[in-house]
């Protein structure tokens, strides 16, 4: 008796739905259709699918939401390290990539930090950066759910030579890709206060606005970001930004490391999400985010990796070990940002701060089907007794086994099956000689 | 014409050699015979050896040392976290190792656990905990180098409900593992001042003046430590210890979050070594070692993954990473432990904090051969400028491909010849049904 036809079914293993609730499955059957998730019951349950995942000793768990990254950055991965911050920037960082952002490096990159993504078990990015449409282009290729955010700055840019005209491409850039994919959504992004005129920071914001799309800014990245943004515009950058009157609860602040009391108020009462990058932040040593302040207030959160030139990884598993040991020895306290809490950041947190709660984040019936499958029966993840302990503690990116996303099966077994990793790998070795000849 | 009879060849790759003037070899090759590295040449040489590892796309370098632990532990991996120190001391991890750690769970937690770090990339290890003759007999089984440190503590412990008889114990314990075996090297732990009278900590240190082996205490893991420790004894726990007559080159000292300058000072006067934990310290909120002030004194210094129930795993590619971003952070400075001197800590730091520098932490001719293999093939360790960088900020314990202790091959394409993971595991989560039934 065929009761249903789904697409894929997923048979037994512990299933982690990181729904309000918290619910936590054993011996359940889930369905998938159309890219959705459709049923959720007993394992014991009739059906007919086209293809059966069994979970056996896998945790079954919403795929991993990655706030903040600049993917093709990864072709710079491990270029210029432990350097201090304006010597890294200047020296390494704008040279190479005026020498060596083009369009072919931003598709080459981005491809390769997806197969690097997928693998470590994440289904969602948001990147920042040039050239985003070959980010979607290959955000297409890989299967990969994305927010494609097109950047911003006052000076020209590898994409934009003529920065006066940025407001044409960016209602440009919206309209190409507005419902041409049903995994992209475009955005913008606004590099930073200290970057971007006034003038500019409100210009991309009205083209936001109208279409609807989500708004980035890098905020309070360094220590320094305060005085400077206070001597030119007479504000410190929450309130600066607060009066050009960008924020709204379809803005995104990446980094937000040194937040004043007031402007903690400020975030919350315009429903500003954060996206916090432990890692990177840790790395450059520019600061340590409020986050347990933040969500005490209940402003939204998320985790990022930020890009591979100051992470070098893009493994989420790794950010939520950061996350979770970094705010314990900053407020000197082992029950801040416990390991529930900080899945919860990397998934329905990360779901909610890119505004597709409704669709992402958790493992519930009518929502699209990003789904990881991790595997438990290794040593390090040996024994078990709290799912998310193992997860946030003991578990890298390299314990996912298989990867579901928009209902389709991206990785089988640790097998990319969108993505020829050998090519890639190979693509972006033939950048990197030219960056630095062996 | 066989110009040699070697046991191994390590054939191309990238060397690591860690060595003091930290060579990078390309096109060479290792000879390994008898259990050490008796040639480094041109990888054109003409040679003989009853197995070649090929090492094409793989970096070849030194194991890790992982220079304290209570492998023993992993049986209450994940049990109880993000909970305050006392409360997670006293309510869980005392009362369970009262009524679960017996010779048996030793034994197999410490396989199972060595499991977990041949997976990872560590060769040799420092353990201290109860029932060490188990810890050794463990790591005979699964062919690592180890120190097995017999803890002592002045309240019955579950290896000696007769305190009064430490020093026989101790002294036994020596005999019985003196030349014993290759790998194998006894040690005395007291496990910290606060938990050890003054007799203790000079009757131990005596007996390991006398054997010859290495003396170990947990110090200022936390910042009340020190006005216990003055309160009960008129001073300070590193001038404690100083007057007691224990400190020495053979004593190694392990967190030290919170020296004062005068605690520096005398630690460099009497040779003292510590281990530094950071990923235990952060998750415990205990404090961070003042590393870069030690090194700077030219302090010896090494990397720990302290015990599963406060880190949770034993991966010290994680260590290194936490390393290089914890004191970033802490000193607001991204030029501090740099990727170069993280992996030297978790090399030639660790041996000679261990008193092995003779015999291993680099790879040199008349080294023991314990060398590691990693595979650089894969995407997020893609491209490669930067071997240390690759190494500290994105490679991860599961890309050591193969691993070799005292010449012998413990792991090759990530299958482990001494150990069957699978009856490790099922041992492990039968304890871990008696701890928690399901």
């Amino acid at each position: 008796m065929t009761i249903n036809n789904w697409d894929i079914a997923i048979k037994g293993g512990i299933i982690l739905t990181m729904s309000e609730k918290m619910d936590i499955l054993r011996n359940h059957l889930i369905g998938i259709k159309d890219g959705k998730i459709i049923h959720i019951g007993n394992e014991e349950a009739a059906y007919n699918a086209g293809c059966t995942i069994e979970a056996g000793d896998c945790l079954v768990m919403p795929g991993l939401v990655n706030t903040h990254t600049h993917l093709p950055m990864v072709i710079f991965r491990g270029m210029a390290d432990d350097l201090p911050l304006q010597d890294w920037l200047n020296n390494f960082i704008f040279p190479a990539e005026k020498r060596f952002i083009n369009k072919e490096a931003v598709y080459s990159g981005a491809l390769l930090a997806m197969a690097e993504m997928i693998l470590s078990g994440t289904t969602t990015f948001c990147d920042g950066y040039f050239y985003e449409d070959a980010v979607g282009a290959a955000a297409i290729k890989a299967g990969m759910r994305a927010v494609i955010a097109q950047g911003f700055l006052d000076f020209p840019t590898p994409d934009n030579p003529e920065p006066a005209k940025k407001s044409v491409v960016a209602e440009r850039f919206i309209n190409r890709w507005h419902n041409a994919h049903p995994l992209i959504s475009p955005a913008l992004f606004c590099h930073a206060p200290y970057t971007c005129s006034p003038q500019t920071l409100i210009e991309i914001k009205k083209i936001a606005r109208k279409t609807g799309v989500l708004y980035f800014t890098h905020l309070l990245e360094n220590k320094d970001e305060s005085q400077d943004i206070e001597k030119r515009y007479g504000r410190a950058p929450v309130q600066h930004l607060d009066n050009l009157g960008v924020l709204d609860g379809k803005t995104i602040a990446v980094h937000c490391n040194w937040l004043a009391d007031r402007d903690l108020d400020i975030l919350a009462e315009r429903g500003v999400a954060v996206s916090h990058n432990p890692e990177s932040s840790m790395k450059l040593a520019a600061g340590v985010a409020p986050v347990p302040a933040l969500l005490a207030r209940r402003i939204t959160c998320g985790l990022g990796t930020d890009g591979c030139a100051s992470n070098n990884n893009l493994d989420m598993f790794g950010e939520m070990n950061t996350a979770a040991k970094l705010h314990k020895i900053a407020a000197m306290d082992p029950t801040v940002m416990n390991a529930e809490t900080v899945v919860t950041l990397a998934t329905r947190g990360g779901a909610k701060t890119l505004g597709m709660a409704d669709c992402i984040g958790s493992i519930e019936i009518g929502k699209d089907a990003d789904i990881i499958l991790l595997d438990m029966n290794k040593p390090h993840l040996t024994p078990l007794y709290n799912c998310y302990s193992q997860i946030v503690y003991a578990a890298g990116g390299a314990d996912v086994k298989t990867s579901i996303i928009g209902g389709k099966i991206v990785m089988k077994d640790r097998k990319l099956l969108t993505i020829d990793i050998d090519e890639a790998m190979a693509e972006v070795r033939r950048i990197a000689k030219d960056i630095f000849p062996a």
